[in-house]
């Protein structure tokens, strides 16, 4: 992203605060009513400040693209998702909490079912409960190898995480998941020769599984994608000379704050834990991150009822928030996530700031079709941030 | 600027004629009663026109950067600001009609107090008197130096620009400003090797400055900072096959239309001279650029009734303005200076373009409000004269 080059001799530091309330999968689509979820719901806080504030409606990747939590989030705090790409097995560790060290190789793991040839038969082994895929992970820790610790974590169902820990590894290792049945697990292939050892350890690592799970069913084999160590990216700190916090109660969130020199403070599920912990962290940062997640949960859900009711809930919280008096106050979403779709999409989201140095617009409503006549029109995500900045004083003029 | 590649080959030459009718400035925040400079000012012919024609916001370096005068005209004329950076030193010449040559290396320049032990102790040596400070720059005239010219010619209070003319000079040279009080004046440090030499001259001019200032009071040293050369910009003949005049009552505007290679008209502050020095100048070019400072120095002095008045002196030009039957008609602003916060700002400038090939919008008036709603929609500042250029025929046909 272009601006990064010239942002850092115009970034200055002040006492101004700044939050990001972000309600995951904000954006949606019509249902019955040709009203979205937003539209449809009752969020008089958020109107009253849309009224007051600037809004608009911004793209979290590009025009089309969908996001998935990772690239979301990212462009929020203005780290261009394409720029910066964090691999599956890196997200995978984020969300749970794992706490990847640097030179970490990190893969996404799946338990799958194999026939008597070796062939795949169920990529996800009919996905196991939950419990199962953490019995299953507890037996791989027998595999040891020599020169690395091996850290097996079971995710949801047949899912798992590999970390590979120790000097000298590469992460540029291909997948052994084939992404089809009727073939076997694809041998463990290095991209580049530093990473030809950790290839080997992969491919070790993935015999030993077979020959451990053989006599279980449906898990008798394992396959990984996704390999990828921590990647380089400079903090808030360092990028825009904020101490910022995330607030989170999923370790997602938490590890995406972390991942960009955040403090993180986890919470519970209840929205009004988001103000009390904003409220006791409130002295000692400048920026918070605030993340809401059941907005997106019942959009994946499809259930229209229960993203209303969220957004509703979210609603509440807002005064609550704003009785600390931020300087800057951002409402958005890191991506769309209709109920029509079930699923994350490309729509943009819609965006509300609202700080004294604001220029109004007409919108009244915090809605997606109100905010197409926001001041701020259709931008990329990743601009938010450097807006946010400006209205808290804390760039210098470009240029003399 | 991406576009600028492949601009080339379809740049066309005709006698239309387009005119940028700037007003500094121009973009505004709310005052009370949620009006806008702009928007409480009775502009009745900038809304006759933008009725008429296609408006919208424009950003001049991107969304949140806040852009110096030199930006935000590079801007205007479709130079990516980014890109062609030029220093404070050359802005100073630029803004003092000082005709800097190739090669030439000016420095921004203040006067400043050093306490007994050398260390300084006011920046600005208490913002001594502009007379006071040209008084020292003759004085400072005294120091020669073996084969180069020096200049030294007073700006406004303690500034001051310094030239150094001669062959074999270059300007990467490091700022003796410390920026801090506390401290002696830094070195004068080459960057590079070709800058050596130079760094030696600055380092005798400074000492030398110090021997002759000694015993002035408070104004007794001087720091250097912006050190730079004429930077390589292609005109707007070579990059649109436009002759262009340049027209502004303040130096520093003519100083930035001669760098980009326009023709340049000096008028008085009045702004019916703008309307005779276009006039008579109209048969000689096909690109006028005419530069309204008053809506920018009001803002900067933080007065909306100041700024109302002068918005409505600019909007009584306009009729005048038109009577020439320019083919393409440009109202806008290098930046937005709301008189909210006394300053520059990043707010997206109101647009306004005028000609037989507009394709209406439904915006009625001239104001930032209702320019979120224009057909242009947002959209960077150096599209503008490419748009331009379209609406004069200017631009043939991209491909077979």
């Amino acid at each position: 992203m272009e601006i990064q080059s010239f942002l850092k001799p115009i970034i200055r530091r002040n006492d101004k605060k700044i939050i990001f309330l972000i309600a995951d999968g904000l954006g949606g689509l019509p249902g019955e009513g040709r009203k979205t979820e937003l539209e449809a719901a009752d969020t008089p806080n958020l109107d009253r400040i849309a009224g007051l504030g600037t809004t608009g409606l911004f793209h979290p990747v590009a025009p089309g693209i969908t996001p998935g939590s990772g690239p979301g989030h990212l462009g929020l705090f203005g780290y261009d998702p394409v720029e910066h790409d964090i691999g599956r097995g890196v997200l995978s560790a984020l969300g749970l909490d794992f706490n990847l060290r640097k030179g970490d190789v990190a893969a996404r793991g799946n338990f799958c079912t194999v026939d008597e040839n070796g062939l795949v038969t169920d990529r996800r082994a009919g996905r196991i409960p939950t419990e199962k895929g953490a019995e299953l992970c507890a037996k791989l820790l027998r595999i040891s190898l020599e020169g690395v610790e091996l850290f097996v974590e079971p995710e949801k169902e047949h899912r798992f995480l590999l970390v590979i820990r120790g000097p000298g590894l590469g992460h540029e290792v291909e997948d052994t998941d084939p992404q089809i049945t009727g073939v076997k697990p694809l041998p463990a292939r290095p991209r580049e020769d530093g990473s030809a050892r950790t290839a080997r350890i992969v491919q070790v690592f993935t015999e030993r599984a077979g020959e451990i799970l053989r006599d279980e069913s449906p898990a008798n084999m394992v396959l990984l994608r996704g390999f990828d160590t921590l990647p380089e990216i400079p903090s808030m700190e360092e990028r825009y000379g904020l101490h910022a916090c995330g607030i989170a109660a999923y370790p997602m969130y938490r590890g995406i704050s972390r991942l960009l020199g955040m403090a993180v403070k986890n919470v519970g599920a209840e929205p009004a834990e988001l103000v009390e912990a904003l409220r006791s962290e409130w002295e000692n940062y400048d920026f918070f991150f605030c993340h809401f997640k059941k907005t997106d949960s019942s959009g994946e859900d499809g259930d229209f009822d229960a993203k209303v009711r969220a957004l509703e809930a979210f609603d509440r919280i807002v005064p609550g928030i704003l009785e600390l008096g931020p300087d800057v106050f951002v409402v958005t979403g890191d991506h769309s996530t209709p109920c029509f779709l079930k699923s994350h999409s490309w729509h943009p989201v819609p965006v509300l700031l609202f700080s004294p140095t604001c220029r109004p617009d007409d919108v009244q409503t915090f809605g997606e079709r109100a905010c197409t006549h926001g001041g701020f029109g259709q931008m990329p995500m990743t601009n938010l941030i450097i807006l946010a900045l400006a209205h808290a004083g804390r760039l210098a003029k470009y240029g003399a």
